[in-house]
């Protein structure tokens, strides 16, 4: 390994740009607002962000026996619509989603609760389906009760405005502070997936959370497997402040009837994409690391070095500022593994690669040399903008 | 509890200035460059500081059986002289003390090892001490090589410079980006108490660390055990950036001489106004808070909640912003308890004092509403000078 490597970046263009994602060959891009077939969205304005901006949406679903896999935040102070998602939603068979951004529900006690199941049953009487089938994710404001009147006015309107090209009115509906609609409609081998993410941040200030939303017209047998497996390289391998967020949500739904299956590797590719825009769009961030840890005793302990640099404030201003400390590396692995004895961690293990460059991503590897397991985490770095949108915001 | 309070500070003149330090009664402040009794040190320039300033120095006890303690960073990327005097020194038996500013003598492999053995070998010589009676210390930047030579030239000439008023030139020859001295001489109960201490961070760009040495005459018979208990209240409760240094390191030495114990809760309450020192001095920290958290199931689980907050980003900008930002508490405190389902915080259970307020203490409080146990951390802001230096600063 070298220490800085003169390769020029091989960031690429279209929806796949990082250089960290491969995607299937053949994929064809669509226009991002045409939702995948048999899916329909609609968005309004209901007054929870001002000058008139869309911050409520409904997406549904025409084929009445979708299979669906959703996965929520863990964290245990976790917002109505999380609540509502866990306890009163057939989870495998989601019909439709309705969207709020502008106020989380987060931390709003039973009243919140209520609000979240009066804006699902809105959104299943609106589109006649069970309200069971009904998914709500909502986004921003942390502890301020939902005004919920005019929400669910705002859902009716949504409801009454879903077209097939409705994905840019659905991506503008979930954004808070997020610099740009995070989307894509991808085809290949004759299916279609799209799919719309925000976040920016594992929390903002006061604007919270992560959101992610998957439809294709492919045939899932096994809907959660898929999602787990495509989540667990790409959201849960994120960070931007180690700060889980109230109100997290990744959906996937596909209606089967293209009759034939994802193309290899293409929901991966596409979840991982978003994942990096999400790092990418982190609260003042300029640029995002990747943090390879090789050589580690086990994937326990991978891991657990990997998120230590990757949430080290050292190692994150050391890539806003170019700088191959690879002393900041050594210390955080130390600080990671406290208690045990360590080959000495040095240049001779610690690698950059385009850490100074003039490029958007930056790569760190350290091999422990302690065993075969292996991890990595990507990760944004934390500037003066971090500082000035959290410390300046004021509740 | 009010979420926040009118109560103007109640921080204190004189060195126990903080409101959550409580002293004995009847302290008498010395002038701190006076060690306590049968104590002496002297400093020198070598050269790993510019302009001149003092950067290796020698603390010698006079009395042969005096008894000591020592506590050392657990980071597996240890410095060579945590190294040293976890495996060279009789650590319950110090005589004297060798350390260095400028370089942390960290991640420097067998030569780093070697050249600390060498300063350790050097200063037993000039005291004529045994070698495993004296304990090293270094810091500064990681990874570069020690220049011996010129150090032990100034181990010889600290050596030679040795005097009871000397408690000056050993705080300043540890000091490396600290705004100034951290240091106390204080009598009670005819027994007398010296202590220096540095650090600006768990770790800083390049300098690392926080050291502290502490020397008395009082008789302790448990050395161990008082400095345990008294670096549990303080050293081990604070955080700055949530990053372990490699060369931590805190000593205590006691010569008995005085025939009397220390006053109960004196060694508690120095420790703990050094270690707010520490983190008021943490790299561009304007405020230092105290989260305080109740009502846990486990003091596990109180030490993990309390942690999560002190260490978010969010909480860190929440107080340099002044803001009584609850919903920032609260997802700090549902992502440590991630999995379980908690009585939901809010307003009702957070608190906030002088938070707003133009002090530099303020307390931030959480009832969890699930058991008994408590723990409380002290902790700094996170502010534009942060990045500064942290970003700035390149290798």
């Amino acid at each position: 390994m070298s220490r800085q490597s003169p390769v020029p970046s091989r960031q690429k263009d279209g929806f796949f740009r990082s250089r960290w994602v491969e995607a299937p060959d053949g994929v064809e891009e669509l226009d991002p607002v045409q939702l995948a077939p048999g899916f329909r969205a609609g968005g309004a304005h209901c007054g929870l962000k001002g000058g008139g901006e869309t911050d409520v949406a409904v997406l549904a679903c025409d084929v009445p026996d979708v299979s669906s896999a959703i996965l929520l935040t863990r964290n245990a102070a976790a917002a109505a619509p999380i609540v509502v998602c866990r306890d009163d939603l057939d989870q495998g068979a989601v019909r439709a989603v309705v969207v709020n951004s502008g106020n989380a529900n987060a931390a709003t006690g039973e009243r919140g609760y209520r609000d979240a199941l009066a804006m699902q049953a809105a959104t299943a009487n609106a589109l006649e389906v069970g309200q069971r089938a009904v998914a709500v994710a909502e986004t921003g404001v942390i502890g301020v009760p939902l005004e919920v009147g005019p929400v669910l006015e705002g859902v009716d309107r949504a409801a009454a405005a879903l077209a097939t090209d409705g994905g840019g009115d659905f991506s503008r509906a979930i954004m808070t502070t997020d610099r740009g609609p995070k989307q894509c409609t991808l085809r290949a081998d004759d299916v279609t997936v799209s799919a719309q993410a925000k976040g920016a941040g594992m929390i903002e200030p006061g604007f919270a959370t992560m959101l992610c939303f998957v439809q294709t017209d492919a045939r899932i047998p096994d809907c959660d497997a898929a999602l787990h497996g495509a989540v667990v390289g790409s959201f849960e391998r994120i960070t931007v402040d180690g700060q889980m967020s109230t109100n997290d949500t990744v959906l996937l739904q596909a209606t089967g009837a293209a009759g034939r299956p994802l193309p290899e590797g293409l929901l991966d590719a596409v979840l991982l994409q978003l994942a990096l825009e999400v790092v990418a769009d982190g609260e003042g961030a300029e640029r995002i690391g990747r943090v390879q840890v090789t050589e580690a005793a086990d994937l326990d302990e991978a891991e657990r070095v990997a998120r230590a640099i990757a949430n080290s404030p050292l190692v994150k201003t050391a890539l806003t500022g170019r700088d191959p400390n690879w002393g900041r590396i050594a210390q955080a692995a130390g600080m990671a593994l406290a208690g045990e004895r360590i080959p000495e961690p040095g240049p001779h293990s610690i690698a950059f690669e385009e850490i100074g460059a003039e490029t958007a991503e930056a790569e760190i590897g350290i091999a422990l040399g302690r065993g075969d397991a292996a991890a990595h985490v990507y990760f944004s770095d934390l500037t003066h903008e971090y500082i000035r949108i959290n410390a300046e915001y004021t509740t």
